[in-house]
């Protein structure tokens, strides 16, 4: 079976294009003696993140904890779970999560450091805390690094916790200074937590600028995207996630109507120029408006176009977005179709 | 079990409020001698699709073959799929569909009537046909009244296809006169369609003062969203789909971060004004931006603002690009939950 074979649209990814991805994260992390946490936000399928963890990445980072119950039932180990936990549900859920697999969590407050102690002491279970720091983003994070050693004096109190480290997202050439008055702060209150994690696919390949992060957390990079081509993180050429869509229209010269709208694409911005996909065959074409299921693709003038009917492979402005809307993923290799993977923890909103 | 005991994010439909919404529909199409025709791509729930069959909708509309073969799984019928179909993987599927239900399509096109025909024909199936046409939009649709009567002529030589009609999307003020001289080109060709079939909640209200119109389309109506609040279409009392989240972060005076970011509440523009979703408990709150998992709200300068760990209700920008987000749909009558509802017809991109 070859890709030419599916019916569209479908959401496809070149397998060859991810073990380069994965290869050039991993050997740069090597080379900078950086720990790579493979993020499967991006594509929240167990295979491909045991193919991170086989090539070389230390862990996996989830952002929710369905994610992170899919992955470990897959016996994927260890994971980072980065989003703030709070309540006694998802406390308990984490509680058991760490009783059968190594499992580590970024926090930023008091209340989910003891909702998080209580479930764990409960059980008889541990996970280690990094203490998230805003280092400039303006989402979460303590805002100072006293806050950061306050906190840290926290969970360092609690059981069922053990300090572990600082983290911050994303990485920014601000964010070592600041990450180093966190340590002093630590210190200054007889705490250490020494492992520091840096996050982002933008900014991964600078983490080795900035002083004192030891792990690069990364999700993006392992698909490429428009966002990726426009910061030049990812080149075209190995964005392995594309869609394959079919030109169901064709009303009037200068537009043709793919058979993939918001809900197969994504109506994520990415680089916010207007546009909402590559059309890879017709790069002078622009994809500049979404309907739910209508891509709506403005042809240039006095050029014949796609025929209703003709295929056409899309690069989308956010991977993680758009994978984040299939039920399964076809796996290839140079057009051959090798697998065909549910994209098992997808819909895992809490 | 009430609302209060499910963990966050959770997407939660209020029935009553359903209930109004589809009342108040089938009556105004009543009062004016209209069909409705319920669309189940902002549900894309069974149970709900078959709420509205019996309310008093004539039928279903789909805009994905694979939103119809849940449908007509589930014993809902008439089933008409106004997404133009192309090539021969759907039109067999198409044909399967119409030996099991009352199936009509709209199209747009030569090949996509030829592509349909001939596997209906094989099947010794039939399906009636809306010929699509463009009074305005500029998206899919024949452009001229013309170009209708030309495809109607295609379509009515073909075996297995009836004509039976023609559609447009919106319904618009000139949606009338042009579907008028359509009328005119089929009859001056010696053909009659007279299933006249117009769509889109916010023009819904207005279609009795469209000349020529019978049917109304519309979906996104059952559940309400920012955007039918913003054109008058639903008010928020019957805004039936909201997501619960928690405050999962503090971090600073004047922000509060949800536990429920784009990949729960959609980043679709919705009013376009910037906001994200309607925090009914903080309506001076804005939900200025969404990360994938983190919902970003600034709070009014000088109030306390929700603690972490706190609980918000969620209108969100587009409730059909929401509730596609997500697994399952927990129904609820003043709070208590009557039912957890499978979202059996998302992820069917084909």
């Amino acid at each position: 079976v070859t890709l030419a074979d599916l019916d569209t649209p479908a959401l496809t990814v070149d397998l060859d294009a991810v073990e380069r991805n994965v290869a050039r994260m991993v050997g740069y992390c090597a080379e900078h003696g950086l720990a790579h946490w493979a993020h499967v936000k991006t594509h929240k399928v167990p295979q491909l993140a045991e193919l991170q963890l086989a090539a070389g990445a230390t862990g996996l980072v989830c952002q929710k904890l369905g994610e992170a119950e899919v992955m470990a039932g897959a016996g994927l180990a260890p994971i980072l779970i980065t989003f703030p936990l709070v309540g006694e549900a998802k406390a308990r859920r984490l509680a058991a999560l760490a009783g059968r697999a190594p499992v580590s969590v970024g926090l930023d407050s008091d209340r989910s450091a003891r909702d998080l102690s209580r479930a764990l002491a409960d059980a008889a279970a541990s996970a280690d805390v990094l203490i998230e720091c805003d280092t400039g983003l303006g989402r979460t994070g303590v805002q100072s690094p006293g806050e950061a050693g306050d906190l840290a004096e926290v969970v360092d109190g609690l059981p069922g916790l053990r300090l572990a480290g600082r983290m911050t997202h994303p990485t920014r050439p601000e964010s070592g200074p600041w990450l180093a008055a966190a340590r002093r702060e630590l210190a200054a209150r007889g705490l250490a937590a020494e492992r520091v994690s840096g996050g982002s696919t933008p900014s991964a390949y600078a983490t080795h600028r900035v002083e004192g992060i030891g792990e690069v957390r990364a999700g993006t990079y392992v698909y490429g995207d428009r966002a990726c081509i426009a910061d030049g993180t990812v080149p075209l050429a190995d964005c392995a996630l594309r869609i394959l869509a079919t030109v169901a229209s064709r009303p009037a010269p200068g537009r043709a109507i793919l058979d993939a709208g918001s809900k197969t694409l994504t109506n994520d911005p990415g680089p916010g120029d207007g546009r909402f996909g590559l059309v890879v065959e017709l790069p002078d074409a622009a994809l500049e408006h979404l309907s739910e299921e209508h891509g709506h693709l403005r042809l240039p003038a006095g050029g014949a176009g796609p025929e209703v009917g003709e295929r056409v492979t899309i690069v989308p402005n956010h991977a993680c977005g758009a994978a984040n809307l299939h039920d399964e993923v076809v796996a290839h290799r140079g057009g051959r179709v090798v697998a065909v993977w549910p994209i098992a923890a997808r819909g895992r909103v809490r």
